[in-house]
């Protein structure tokens, strides 16, 4: 019964992000339309929107509404997917496929991609600037908390981490320290944004929450590593083995892969101690996403 | 002693600029390393910074100080650098050389140069959160006008346009909206930026800043086309010739050389009839950096 709930929670967020995402986003026939296709092409094709989700579970914590919290929910996942797309190009990962889909320099040339990936990044600061009802203050803080998270000690530096250690050996750490910088420092921001969307300013509830997202981003890292190894092509929507391929360094290579569903399994529990300090409000679907995090199949 | 006098101004900008842009960006050996070495190699390698100029010129003429608008001069110059290492890419311009060195992708590779890029622009959305005194109301006001001249319908769609263009014979006016979109977005930003420091936000002067804005903006573009021609490598710090040899659209391919510098004119005398509409105002700079357009050697 829960799963089955976290997944019309999923579902149910899901379609506003879509909805609100293709409604705001240029059409297709907007000038350049090449441009504005692959962006369309890329944002829209699908995708699981967790971000949104942490932003929307947050805000809803506080007694928001979801509708109140979509500026930060957008943004988010407009970074999200320009940091797909480039990370994507054949001078990274080199990945033809997402989400069982062409990726966008397959489909649209290798340019067009990252000037998708680029107009992507400057759009979601602009949504975020413009979207919805909230003070400039808010607004303000909100911008500085995901421009870093977003930046070269953020998202764009664990890249960078990330294609320096291919082929290396890292120990546990500084694979941790790659994905929280990687993957972490986005979830981090999503929950912040929610918290500030709803006007949470105060460290005494910040703090727990930053500390349960630190969890989850890297539960989510673990999870995905053991999915690379156990799942298949086609339920990933990505290619399989991609990571082993490259000889890339994973939690299952660095803990075997029992040892990596344990990590996964401590991770969230450390999740939810975080929570538990937060116990005024209602973190109810934050624990719950916390749970589909570990479980989840793709 | 005029072309003195604006010469001078420009390298008090300069100082200015590369002095706090050196301060601000994280140092060489700050994590990742690679990364920040091609962030401060791309942004402190010289570069006229012509739109930090700007925003000075026009802070200035509603009775700044330059210090006052260095938010906005760090982060239209950062918007500017990012643009820069992108469009040097193999699958984009292809360009080797810049400012008379090698290009962010030569020197760093394409994944390190596609990420420094990024993270520049993040960059540029974070110092104009937190840099310098201003209102929350000025800096959203900042963000939202950068933010919207950088992307898919401002400086990255007309990089898009100028893709798509290349080997096509356009006319006049086609050629005119691409460098309007290009250079003409982000030049106009400055002067908006600049203005907004200054916490200007009134049409009656804001109307005619963004004529004038947009008549430099494409004289400045003129002015590099006619520069391709006549100029060389070594002057110009990049390749002689480039536009002509890929078969770029340019003002002298469509309107002859000294058409091209007849438009260069006209364009600069237009800015000085906009400037006419601020009496009020010190705009001696700006029009000075308007004859400086057209007039540059480099």
């Amino acid at each position: 019964m829960t799963n089955n709930d976290i997944n019309s929670y999923f579902k149910l967020c899901q379609e506003l992000i879509d909805n609100t995402l293709n409604d705001w986003l240029p059409a297709n026939d907007t000038e350049p339309t090449k441009l504005h296709s692959a962006i369309r092409y890329s944002v829209l094709s699908g995708g699981k929107r967790v971000r949104p989700v942490l932003v929307f579970a947050t805000a809803e914590a506080f007694g928001l509404q979801k509708e109140q919290a979509l500026a930060a929910a957008c943004a988010v996942e407009l970074i999200h997917a320009y940091s797909l797309i480039h990370d994507d190009l054949p001078a990274m990962d080199d990945d033809d496929l997402r989400r069982g889909m062409p990726t966008c320099h397959i489909k649209y040339g290798e340019a067009t991609a990252i000037l998708a990936g680029d107009a992507l990044q400057a759009m979601a600061f602009e949504i975020l600037c413009s979207y919805g009802e909230h003070s400039a203050i808010a607004r303000l803080e909100m911008m500085k908390t995901l421009s870093i998270a977003s930046g070269s000690q953020g998202m764009v530096g664990g890249q960078a981490i990330d294609l320096d250690s291919v082929g290396q050996q890292l120990c546990l750490d500084s694979l941790e320290r790659m994905h929280n910088f990687k993957t972490g420092a986005l979830i981090e921001a999503s929950i912040v944004l929610g918290a500030l969307s709803a006007t949470i300013t105060n460290d005494e509830v910040l703090t727990p929450l930053r500390q349960y997202a630190k969890n989850i981003g890297l539960a989510f890292q673990v999870q995905d590593d053991i999915l690379d190894v156990t799942s298949d092509t086609q339920t990933l929507g990505k290619t399989q083995g991609a990571d082993e391929a490259r000889n890339k360094p994973t939690y299952p290579a660095l803990l075997g892969l029992e040892g990596a569903k344990q990590k996964a399994k401590e991770l969230h529990l450390d999740s939810l101690k975080a929570l538990d300090q937060l116990g005024q409000f209602d973190t109810f679907r934050l624990a719950q996403i916390s749970e589909f995090i570990i479980s989840r199949a793709r």
